[in-house]
């Protein structure tokens, strides 16, 4: 077959004209001699690659100059380490469990000082966003942590906790350039690429410069510190070259649909689209407090595993793949990034409808 | 221009089959109808090419049943840390400094317990390896580290050092399936992809098995533990799954190629063209003690900075490119890695030539 509809929730769907412009380079980048994977990452042709990609994602997300980007490894996983081992001066920190992941970044911060839950909505399986209008933040916190948009559950936060003026650290990993960001609004926002913006193996974070400093936890590796990557502008040791060259790609693919907040348009319309119909349809339901929907990741479920089982199969053999809900939680989800274009939705929705009008008949 | 002569010392040239296969399958892996970077990690078909690719290279280099292989992130500055992080378990370790990498991941490891320099070559800029027949071996030591071929200075282990019976740790980076290896010498061969096999963002760590423990230090991040990445076969975590699959497609060339005995055979060719060339010209010489040449990364000089840097200038104009020596020691250095063809060799050492008659005139 050709190119299916990828719903995926990561690595996901990439432009379809960005992986036809990496193919048409590949042996040759515009008259170098050789692939992006060949070069040097200290040539000129390579860092004229990172520092396009690096002004282009300030252009986009509008980032303040007393921000710093880093172009990483090690996923947001790594990050989970890195944050305290960076930011934990005082010895505290507060988290917002909203999901799996946000329960993994508080456990492994647990090595390193007094983690605080001020919230949690693991009570209903986390459908929903709580209410972070006033948490009892530590008066030592170095730092609130969210996880902004939970890949698994589909929620996503509609308004920023109330951080009582600490540090706001924020993993939108999953809906990393989905919509325009008040970049000053925190102290961390940082991503894995593989959701909404290129191939695993790159994770992107904005720092604000005062967060960055020497003075991390003992033990840190080099390889952990801000400082160190942040100096050396993400040329400290041999970066994912061929990864931020592709993230590169989709950010100029961005600025060609006309930046973030067309981009916020367009997702709504997306998400709209498959919404209004899980509100509509008597055999699929959403499973997500309607005011937290995410605009990125979309459960449901039948209410029934079977069918849940038969319906993923069938879509798929209709090339609606990937739709098949996160280990943990079943019934189906359907990622719906930047990439997905809004026909692959609307022909989603139009198979879901045939696919009930067959089993309830 | 078409495609070049790369001798960049990493990242590296390719196989240009590999480039042109990956670049047929950008848009569509083998009817998958996805990219393989829009991959889920934990689709059937990622896993069987991370299957795959982890048993090919299993094959090549006749890894025993009782060796775990890792693909992780980091490059080498990370396993910097984590050879301390996850080994020293009584807090010591010798180390044998035969250049910038070796002593990078010496000096990281003191923040780790009580590192020893038990040899160096430093006196003499590193252009030998010194003699490891009798090391003063710490009793309590937990391991031996090595840099196996030293890219910047063009030195190679010819011989593994006595260790007297302690774990041996090498960095193989940039000897990689350059010829076959005795795995069972070593506790640890690691190294970074990004020089003999594919893009830079995947390391690869070939581990004993009785070295995989819990048991790690202090502070360790989640991510940095061998045991959470040999439990999960490098799935734990999201993988830099694009650089795992080039790396594959690579073992596939070098099985098709004869494997590593013909590869060792192929790569002495091509570096008896260029040394006998240095040893014969009487303009350019090579920097490295004979004994301890590196088939892989080949340093030479003409005496004199403005020859040189005319050299690789007019070497650079007629295809020859990345020929500039490390910005540490300056002069030119040649990377002949495996998929460096013997004509690029040959045609460079006519260049040479060439260039040595008319300057000489």
């Amino acid at each position: 077959m050709g190119r299916v509809y990828n719903f995926s929730a990561g690595p996901a769907v990439l432009p379809e004209e960005v992986l036809k412009e990496a193919a048409d380079e590949m042996l040759d980048y515009r008259g170098s001699g050789m692939s992006v994977m060949e070069m040097s990452h200290r040539s000129k042709v390579y860092e004229s690659i990172l520092s396009e990609a690096e002004s282009d994602l300030r252009e986009l997300m509008q980032i303040p100059d007393q921000y710093k980007v880093l172009f990483l490894q090690g996923g947001a996983h790594l990050q989970f380490s890195m944050i305290p081992q960076n930011l934990m001066k005082k010895g505290v920190a507060d988290y917002i469990i909203t999901g799996q992941w946000a329960k993994k970044a508080f456990k492994e911060a647990q090595k390193y000082g007094r983690t605080v839950a001020v919230a949690s909505s693991e009570d209903k399986t986390f459908s929903y966003i709580p209410d972070c209008s006033d948490l009892p933040i530590d008066d030592d916190a170095d730092y609130v942590y969210i996880c902004e948009n939970n890949t698994i559950y589909g929620t996503k936060f509609k308004k920023l906790p109330d951080t009582k003026g600490k540090t706001l650290v924020s993993d939108v990993s999953s809906c990393f350039l989905s919509e325009p960001v008040d970049v000053t609004k925190y102290g961390v926002i940082y991503g894995g690429v593989q959701k909404n913006i290129g191939p695993a193996g790159v994770v992107i974070v904005i720092i604000r410069e005062d967060l960055i400093t020497d003075d991390v936890l003992p033990g840190t590796p080099t390889m952990c510190s801000y400082k160190i990557h942040a100096d050396a502008n993400s040329l400290y040791n041999t970066p994912p070259a061929y990864g931020i060259y592709i993230c590169g790609k989709v950010f100029k693919w961005l600025k060609k649909r006309g930046g973030l907040a067309a981009m916020k348009e367009y997702n709504e319309q997306k998400a709209a689209i498959l919404y209004d119909f899980l509100d509509s349809s008597s055999m699929f339901s959403g499973t997500v407090v309607k005011e937290d929907r995410s605009l990125m990741n979309v459960p449901f479920i039948t209410g029934n595993d079977e069918l849940d089982t038969l319906f993923i199969k069938a879509a798929a053999a209709a090339g609606f793949v990937n739709l098949k809900g996160h280990r943990s939680v079943g019934g189906m989800r359907a990622s719906i990034y930047n990439a997905m274009p809004i026909e692959g939705v609307k022909s989603l929705v139009a198979f879901m409808k045939k696919f009930e009008g067959e089993y309830q008949a």
